[in-house]
């Protein structure tokens, strides 16, 4: 019996030398040059300079592969409504075109659309059309997804929805966090009845996380959504049951979102354009985590920035997410979120890097990824670029070399 | 002898079969329903309804496919500077980081950084550099490219530019239309020696084109660029020589750019954010084409909208192109072009695709592409969409089923 075969021996089931590492690991983006990654069962062994290694890579490893460019983590997209069924493609044409939001509304447009699209499509129709969004997200690098209900709106349909974003994790071999979004828009059954639609999402919730469907809960907490109070009353249920929030916070007003989930010591307020500095200094407090939707507010043409300013000198951990939804946010890539984010919100491309891996992954409660480093989950990427920077800096083109998942090559 | 081997006489090599097409012959989108494509000898031979076909497809055409989704005219993106080596994403970051363009520059960066490493990279390397930003462009839809020449500066190095990208052309089997803009910016050995530049400009003009080199002339008319008197002067060495004129007109100033290429019958005024109404009915007059570069516009976050009320009433066609470059459009999409077009320009996404098609081909001078019809070029691309508002509408993605060049499928 040889070396080669001791394989229990082993520190690593594959290894790659030579490209550069953006670990996200302390400062900056804890880059190492000519570094090495080596990851056995699932999880990374060895991250760090090449001539740091332990042993001879070429005895110990059956798998070593010389390359280039640069490896980061897997790309963390935490806030997607990615499974919807339908089309809103001719709605935003009709904006183009002049019409109204009434215009819409009357041509059948608008979020309703969209729910209704959901309600008739079958789990695997709806499953047929989410799957290419997670797709093409995974292709661009993101190895762990969140997917919102949201437009199911009764119970059967948002159990639907949840079933189909797991389905959707198990078709690509990657984790998918689901979140519970009943509470996203007022479905017709329910019109001016709010508070007792609320009473019906809050009644859905526990048997839905019954059933194991349920990471994590969320609102739509808005002028057009949902009041502060009735956002409360959804927290406190999820709070029951031991669940994490998140909101929909401060996207077109500021209604206090971010201190509703600072209060609840939820894990994040999203889109935050509106949060109040009062808000920003609760959430450095409670930890919770701004995930900035660059996306919608390209769309949406917004000009409203959020407190960027605020969130450093308080030290609020800034992520960046795709919203990858059919009205306001088709995008299917988390650098063009990257890009968006650093054009439009002046992030730097290391913020906009952290806030897709580090920062994002901490938007789920998951502290066993989003960085390179010894014990965490190997989910990372090789991108063909001269330097992290490119990967907020170009839109379009494919710059993913390969994307690994537990170490194994998914794309 | 039956008639499967009849092949002279079957109108087609290639038939596509229950896509609908977008034509973009005609008004709008020039759309037919469960359509029909048909090739030969790389051109269409049949372009129109499914039942208006002559004879039995699956008897006479030897690739008969079934397919969904829709069918467009191959992309062309008409402006773009995407022979270039090195690598202005640290630029990027360091303008996000705050610093100024003094700072840049101090550092090394700006248009001479993109200079000095064309400058020292031989053809290979260039040509290296290059492939996969043209490789990019092309998975996405682009059949047709222009490629300026612009960062070499000097006769050996413009020459050496030019003769990358016809061999871009000749390694994607695709068309790839040069324009010589040595007119680009002052290189350093002629600090503020603008006309004597001028003048070697204009005497490698005809040594370059006398090598087949140039299909059109470019220049940069602006105030950090040219003035209007030294873009005159290229203007008339390109008409001594029978070449078609183009500009950067009218990007940050109005210098009257859209008018002087209407002045010289010239192909495109392009960027034209501040081109005057005098310019666009000069332009309406001669037929120029306003190509429009929304790449540059958000990356520069511009907010000064071209004239395109002034477009539309007068007549002037928009192309719509990446404008793909290192320093303010890192852009390696049409979609993405099409995309922002219509975001921020408020093009609807008919207008979006026309000009990235009829418009893109007419500003390149070109009448045998850009639609779908017998007798042009069978050029086109399958989109797994459902509507064609989607080309302008995704972020993002893999939306291009299959890529055809001259009825050959590239990608
Ligand atoms: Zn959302
Ligand atoms: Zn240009």
């Amino acid at each position: 019996m040889n070396t080669h075969e001791a394989s229990d021996a082993r520190p690593w089931d594959g290894l790659i030398l030579g490209a550069s590492l953006a670990t996200l690991d302390g400062e900056g983006y804890g880059a190492v040059t000519d570094g090495a990654l080596g990851w056995r069962d699932g999880v990374i062994t060895y991250a760090g300079p090449r001539d740091g290694l332990p042993g001879e890579p070429d005895v110990l490893a059956p798998t070593v592969v010389e390359a280039s460019g640069w490896i980061t983590p897997g790309l963390v997209d935490c806030h997607t409504h990615l499974v919807f069924a339908g089309d809103r493609a001719r709605e935003f044409e009709m904006r183009l075109e002049g019409a109204s939001y009434e215009d819409i509304a009357r041509a059948g447009g608008g979020i309703v659309s969209t729910v209704r699209a959901v309600r008739e499509a079958d789990a695997d129709e709806l499953l047929r059309q989410s799957l290419p969004r997670a797709r093409a997200l995974l292709r661009d690098g993101a190895t762990t997804l969140e997917i919102k209900s949201g437009y199911g709106l009764d119970y059967d349909n948002e159990r639907k929805m949840l079933q189909v974003a797991r389905r959707v994790g198990e078709e690509l071999g990657i984790t998918v966090r689901t979140t519970y979004l009943a509470a996203h828009a007022l479905p017709p059954d329910f019109a001016d009845r709010p508070d007792a639609y609320i009473d019906a999402v809050i009644e859905w919730l526990p048997r839905l996380h019954a059933d194991g469907l349920v990471d994590a809960v969320d609102a739509f907490c808005e002028g057009i959504g949902f009041s502060a109070a009735q956002t409360r009353r959804v927290f406190e249920a999820a709070r029951a049951l031991g669940l994490p929030v998140k909101l929909h916070a401060d996207q077109l007003s500021d209604l206090g979102g971010g201190g509703l989930v600072a209060a609840f010591g939820g894990l994040s307020a999203d889109h935050v354009e509106h949060t109040s500095i009062d808000s920003v200094r609760a959430m450095a407090a409670s930890g919770a985590v701004a995930v900035l939707l660059p996306g919608a507010f390209h769309v949406l043409r917004e000009t409203r920035l959020p407190p960027l300013e605020g969130f450093r000198e308080h030290g609020v951990p800034m992520a960046v997410a795709t919203d990858c939804n059919p009205g306001t946010s088709p995008l299917l890539s988390m650098r063009q979120a990257m890009q968006l984010a650093c054009t439009h919100f002046r992030l730097t491309p290391e913020e906009a890097l952290r806030g897709a891996t580090v920062n994002a992954a901490r938007a789920l409660g998951l502290d066993d990824r989003g960085r390179l480093r010894a014990g965490l989950r190997a989910d990372f990427v090789r991108w063909d670029v001269a330097h992290p920077a490119e990967l907020g800096y170009w839109l379009g083109g494919e710059l993913a070399a390969s994307v690994h998942v537990d170490g194994r090559q998914v794309r």
